[in-house]
Formats: C-alpha cells, sequence, structure tokens
C-alpha cells in the first residue's frame, strides 16, 4: 500500500512558520537528499491555501538551473487540494468531501508514495483522521518563540516510532518516525 | 570557563510538560548515560518551584537502589535556587537579585559544569540573559498538542549551533546545540 508522508521543516520549538508566516529560516541543504525523497513519490497532498500558493508556483526568470528542475519535478506530480470548496482546476483534483474514503482510495491505486505537503489544517485533518504513516521532521536549529504550531488541538496525544534520523551540514536534524496509532 | 547546560527532555512539539503538568511521557532510558552527564556537573540551578518540588526530593523507601542513587547523586550537588524572595536554605543558596553578575560569578569560580534545571520561567530569564552556553534537548516520540513550551516569548530567535545528536532504544533524540548567539 502506497504511504501517506508528511515531510516538513519545522523550528527547535515547533513551528512551521513564524508568527507572520515567516519561513525565512528554512533551509534547503545540498546534502539533504531532497531529490531522492521526490523520486519517491508521485503525489503530492495540498491544502487551498498551500496549492495556492505553492501548487503552481513558477520560479523566477532568472532562478538558477536547480531551482528550475525542482519546480518541474513538483509540478510533474499528480496533485489533489483537499477544500471545503470545489473547483476546477487543470492543475490537480479538489476534493471537497469525504476525505477519508477518498484517501483510502487514492492510496489503494498503484503507484509511489504521497507526500502530504500541509498547510497546517490539512495536517490536523490527516492527524486527526488517523492517515498519516510517516513523518519526516525536520528540525531546524532555531526557536523563534512563537508561530504556527506543527501539532495543535490534536484530539488526543500522538505517539510515533522513531525510524531513523539524519544530521545535515546546516545543523538541521530530520527525524523520521511512523504513527503508533495506526 | 565552567558552562552552563539546559539539560531536558520535550515532545516532538516542544513541550516540557502537559497542559496539567503532565510529565508522564518522558522516558529514562537505560543507555542515555545521565550518570556521565551528572558526572561533569557539580552544580545545579533551580527556579523556585522547581527546588521545592525536586531540589530536595526523596524516592520513596521502596525504590530501587538505582534510583535511590540517582537522588544522593543529586543531592551531593551544589544548588543554587533563583528566586524572587530570598530564603535561608540548608540545602541550597538562594539568589534574590543581580542574576547576571551572581551567574558570572559564580561560573568563574573553579568547578565543572552547572546544570540549569529548570523550570521554565527560569529558563527564559536565563535565555534573555543569554547566560546558556549548551542546550541539550531530548526530543521524545509523542506529539501533545498543548502544553508548556520549553521556549517562550523570546525577546528575539534563538539561533543554534548543532554540536552532536545521540539516539536513545527508546525513540528519544536527544539534540545537542551551543548558543550562536554568545
Amino acid at each position: 500500500m502506497r504511504k501517506i508522508i508528511l515531510d516538513l521543516a519545522v523550528t527547535l520549538d515547533g513551528f512551521i512558520e513564524g508568527p507572520n508566516g515567516e519561513t525565512d529560516w528554512c533551509i534547503m541543504d545540498d546534502d539533504m537528499n531532497f531529490n531522492e525523497f521526490l523520486d519517491s513519490i508521485d503525489t503530492i497532498f495540498y491544502g487551498r491555501v498551500s496549492y495556492d500558493s505553492w501548487g503552481t508556483y513558477q520560479p523566477e526568470e532568472n532562478a538558477g538551473p536547480e531551482e528550475k528542475e525542482f519546480w518541474d519535478t513538483i509540478h510533474s506530480k499528480n496533485k489533489y487540494v483537499f477544500s471545503s470548496q470545489a473547483r476546477k482546476d487543470s492543475g490537480a483534483v479538489f476534493v471537497s468531501s469525504d476525505i477519508a474514503e477518498k484517501v483510502t482510495e487514492i492510496r489503494a491505486q498503484p503507484g509511489k508514495d504521497i507526500w502530504l505537503y500541509g498547510g497546517a489544517g490539512l495536517i490536523k485533518t490527516f492527524i486527526y483522521l488517523n492517515l498519516i504513516d510517516i513523518y519526516r521532521i525536520s528540525v531546524h536549529p532555531i526557536a523563534l518563540g512563537s508561530g504556527k504550531p506543527l501539532f495543535e488541538n490534536l484530539k488526543e496525544r500522538l505517539e510515533l516510532n522513531l525510524i531513523t534520523t539524519n544530521t545535515f551540514r546546516s545543523g538541521v536534524v530530520q527525524l523520521i518516525y511512523e504513527s503508533k496509532n495506526k
């Protein structure tokens, strides 16, 4: 069965954004092998806001070839947008109801793993519905003191099994867990 | 110069306690070598509440020998309690004013490193005064969703340099940083 993987950057104090949406603390190390992760997935799940911000993002014309290739790779994936409002969009399938059933259906289709991109609201829903198989949390060497928490208003404690860790040159430590509740 | 070391357990979402003070999620692994850490320090800094809870704690009579030895070791250390109210206490020196100066003075004395035990208010003060040299954060494989955050109301971002990581059998990952702001 295809796995649903949450992969994102957090600060040491567990925020995915600063109080004003800041993500400037987020480091993309050369040694992070993010391409390997992208190779392992063929589908991305977005919330509506994330999709509108990043799901169709095009780098600036003077961006380097690596950045352009990165976004080409992202945009080559199958995209689903989970939104309370249905929308027709040539680049993505919109899902506006029956999330659990729809996800089960997508997961049963042949293919690679699925990247749960976020944002926070969608992640919360997926945790609540117990739909996440793997958590890949890249802990950045910074505390902000306030911001948007990754885990918020959980209905119950989320217990995880550590699979492995990866340490990068920048001081980012990636903690990879599988869900214990499943 | 003696180092001031913050060593504590946090959840994956950055809490040192649950919303009702819960610390039952906190794991003490055999392979954590906490004794090695205790050997490296000869002084403990407490806030007043932490001192009243743990600074004079005695294990129950039927506790195992390891637990008894642990507390004997803790109580063999020099203890300072940072509290707005001065108090005479046979087991600890109370510091009620001029924290930065007093800490500088203690640090200049010969001796081993110093464990900043907490709680949260004292940690906040020490971060604010830029007095912490080493952060040893044991990230537990659990998210609570709410609780008492380790880092709260920082006056500015706290940037850290990763020194190393230690992974324990239980899935706890210890992240060791040095302060970048110093």
